[in-house]
């Protein structure tokens, strides 16, 4: 259980600011995360680790000499956004470029690339190492599919010892590659943690049992298997990390024994004993090892061990020194340049002049988010219980979010005299901002390639198609989900083919048509079950349940098609 | 829960073996606990923390330069055996004294004043810091009966700091002293924690409610309140702390935001921003806080707020850096002198030489204890669960560690041909020393004053008499209860009474009427309610269940009964 908060929907940034309070003297708040005090002597290359919130010391607990300049920080368990990856680099940004580094999660993925686009039309160099350390998230020849868990940490840290030491962009980035490519973690959960909030934990595991190669979010393991004794699973977690050794890798390891958050100090001393005899039976040394909470999920109680092997290069960058927060080795001095903290300048938005009849249609579609955003609001909570089925069951908080930002940006859009696609596509821009995750990201890149679509041409039928044409383009290409998953594409699709096969001019009737397609399918969704990866334990339970992407997507249509039958009388 | 073990009765061993395995740079294991690794250059006074296990990083998590030169550390919840004190306390002296420092504990104190008195004989200067920081178990007049829960840490840190610099042990005790007198705790709990195997936690609080003021160990606090928000609890704990603020203080505080186990980083963060607003409000600068975790109950969900209102000297030694596996602040260098580690001496037990009727009668007494052993051993499950109503359940396990202890130290002074009387004290010895807690010292120098009585006089009914007597009295002195507290002095008292006012001059005669007294007090002791301060939250359940001690204390009388009966026919 989590017991202590104060708005539940205000979690995470409530802890970061505590944070940035607390460690004041080390760190500086910046929307969307935090980064070091002061600015660099010289221009250095900013490594900036990022991911949800609720996994401290990661992100930000590791910001410092020697490890992180900055860490992009989300809600909890759902990736930040585009903009407060941009926030966090813009402000870390020395001059050296800058490298995000994340663990292997569609939103994460979506949300850094969106920022990298948008840093590198700023001029900023930017990288992107991602981190794939879990071995039961896909087998050995997927490698590539796999998950970022506790071995996130190893490889930011020998990424900030190799920046401390003043290597360059590339360098950077091929040492953050290289160990991720030597790293191996298996983990397993006890007992699922919960929300602030939430009546019920996450997932559950059943009595006696624990869930092997679970993910930190809860997402689905090997299997359940009864709990074995604390040598029989350092047994167990040292052959399967062993059984990955990579090709010609030595005996020398990095090692961390990471718990997860309720499994406590003695638990994890106890199991070290036998990790380590069995890591020496096999003719391996542990390097300054690491035993304690480096990467946790809430209160979930579970534990991970990760190998790195090392070879003399990331032997000399994983014993340098690094003082952080959360975790301090040997001594290091910062050298700091002047203290000048650039005040992020006010955001003005300008518009190029648009005709009368796109700022009358930008009314209209200003006034339909605003029916959207009530409706979003008023199935927040059954929206909320659809995704507690086989989700974090945030996905109705996330949508209000998302919607209100939306609502917001284009209302300023229309002030500043915006016409109805700028008006989109800045609705668009606004949700997936504000919202952070996958849902946020999807849903906002397709509000602007619809917007852009839209442009000045007036509302009728045949535009809309082409508008909701691309909104689905761009969300498939972004989310890459197929028909059957059990995503919002299974509403999405009907709905676009149903608009652009529609045999009638009025735009009201093939909306219509087009929005009962998209209902009907989202209530067929309950028959799916989750792509596998993408969902928790509980996912299979979610057979009988529809996919609350699917049924906001359809939600939304309706709404939408509701406004404009009224417009239209 | 706690999930990860091997043999449960063997966790809090394996932990520090654990520990000590993993921080081998730092720190030597020594039967007992821990010292820091190499000798200092010239005699330092000796910062010897200690007390139950399950409470990481207390005690030997904060062994270094800085802090503490060693750590005593007990079973789990348990306090350690004066043997264990004297053995870790023999490591780490380098000739300039020790001072031990431990929450106030009736085991601890018991355990630690007598290894006071041991070192004491052997040359050791010894002082004592009693921490008594937990402003809700007991009101501020009576402040020397408070227990110490996280006020710990800072009392040991400062401790620590002092003795760095080269103090004196007169001086490092005053500084322990002043700190304990300027330092304020207040603690709660959400849920209990749970021993390695139990099935049920320690102690439950009711849904929605927390435990306001509930001892680390689950002991009873102030009241079961609603759970208040993460602004409330802040106000709240402030509020209360502020209130007991010492005489003439001044606005800066040493500040500890202490999560017990399965409270999170993030709930921590959350309240400190609270916590620290609140302290601004009222005046007050927290000079270098720390949030996290520093003093645990395994598993427990709970928080606690301590206060330290610093002066010129408290402050600077609260700044200074130390270097632990726990806890890391600024640059410390440590000046060790040549690394020599003395192998403990093989303990040679000599006796004088006994008269053979006393031998024989040894003969008598070993044989007695095994049959108790015996019997306890068969008991172990039944008197563990009825420690579990109002206990922490590990009532039955230690009796057995204390009674085969005894068992083994009074078969090896009988092999040294020693008498009766040795022999017993002997068996007292081993059991204190290995048993460790209350009733392991209590026992233990209770069969010592027995054995000292018997000497080498025959087993006759008034010797018999005479001894009860003697142990009788050493245990109501130690333990300091009172008939109807409900501990063993219940069954205690009536047997002496009845040993000490037979009329029959027949020893078998005597002790039978004897034994069924305590038998039947024993069964009585349902009807009790445990004194105030020394059970847990579940203590007013245990109404309708006799004392465990009682119990065992009548099982013990009962087979030792049986025994004459058989030697006598």
């Amino acid at each position: 259980m989590t017991y202590l908060w104060d708005d539940p929907a205000n979690f995470a940034d409530d802890a970061l600011t505590g944070f940035c309070e607390l460690h004041a003297d080390l760190v500086r708040q910046v929307p969307g995360g935090a980064v070091r005090r002061g600015r660099p002597e010289r221009p250095k290359v900013a490594v900036l680790p990022g991911g949800g919130s609720g996994h401290y010391p990661a992100f930000y607990g590791v910001i410092g000499p020697g490890l992180a300049d900055g860490a992009v920080s989300g809600n909890l368990f759902t990736s930040p956004s585009a903009q407060d990856a941009c926030s966090v680099a813009r402000a870390a940004h020395s001059g050296a470029g800058v490298v995000f580094s994340y663990g292997n999660y569609a939103g994460d993925v979506m949300n850094f690339g969106l920022a990298a686009d948008r840093l590198r039309s700023e001029g900023v160099e930017v990288e992107h190492v991602v981190v794939t350390d879990d071995i039961a998230s896909a087998p050995a020849e997927e490698s590539e599919r796999r998950r970022g868990i506790a071995g996130d940490f190893t490889v930011f840290k020998l990424m900030g010892a190799a920046a401390e030491e003043g290597a360059e962009l590339a360098e950077v980035v091929r040492i953050g590659r290289k160990t991720n490519g030597r790293t191996r973690t298996i983990g397993t959960a006890f007992a699922g943690c919960s929300f602030p909030g939430a009546a019920e934990p996450l997932f559950q595991v059943p009595d006696g049992h624990m869930g092997l190669g679970l993910g930190i979010h809860g997402e689905p393991g090997l299997r359940d298997v009864p709990l074995p004794s604390a040598a029989e699973l350092a047994e167990d977690f040292v052959a399967r990390v062993l059984a990955e050794k990579p090709d010609g890798a030595g005996g020398r390891v990095a090692v961390l024994l990471n718990g997860l958050g309720a499994v406590k100090h003695e638990e994890l001393l106890v199991l070290w004993r036998h990790v380590a005899a069995r890591l020496r039976d096999s003719g391996h040394v542990p390097v300054l090892p690491e035993v304690g909470e480096l990467v946790t999920s809430l209160d979930m109680a579970g534990v991970s061990l990760t190998l790195t092997w090392l070879d003399d290069e990331l032997e000399r960058l994983w014993t340098a020194p690094a003082w952080t927060p959360a975790f301090r080795r040997g001594h290091i001095t910062e050298v700091r340049g002047e203290e000048t903290v650039d005040e992020p300048e006010a955001e003005t938005v300008g518009y190029a002049p648009a005709a009368d009849s796109s700022r009358r249609l930008a009314e209209h579609v200003v006034a339909a988010l605003r029916r959207v955003e009530t409706a979003v609001r008023d199935a927040e909570d059954e929206l909320g219980a659809i995704d507690t089925v086989a989700g974090d069951g945030d996905h109705g908080r996330g949508m209000v979010r998302g919607v209100s930002a939306a609502v917001e940006a284009a209302e300023r859009a229309q002030l500043a005299g915006a016409g109805a696609g700028d008006c989109l596509a800045a609705a668009g821009d606004g949700w997936a901002d504000r919202a952070g995750g996958t849902s946020g990201v999807l849903w906002g890149a397709g509000l602007r390639a619809a917007g852009e679509v839209l442009g000045e041409h007036a509302g009728d039928a045949e535009i809309a198609a082409k508008a909701v044409d691309a909104l689905a383009t761009r969300i498939r290409e972004l989310g890459g989900a197929e028909v059957g998953d059990k995503t919002l594409v299974d509403a999405l699709e009907p709905f676009r083919a149903a608009l652009l096969s529609a045999t009638t001019s009025s735009l009201v009737e093939a909306w219509g048509e087009a929005a009962t397609a998209a209902d009907r399918a989202a209530r067929d969704s309950a028959r799916l079950v989750p792509r596998k990866g993408r969902a928790r334990p509980l996912a299979e339970r979610s057979v009988g349940t529809p996919d609350p992407g699917a049924v906001s997507f359809a939600l939304i249509t309706k709404v939408i098609g509701d406004y404009l039958t009224g417009a239209s009388t």
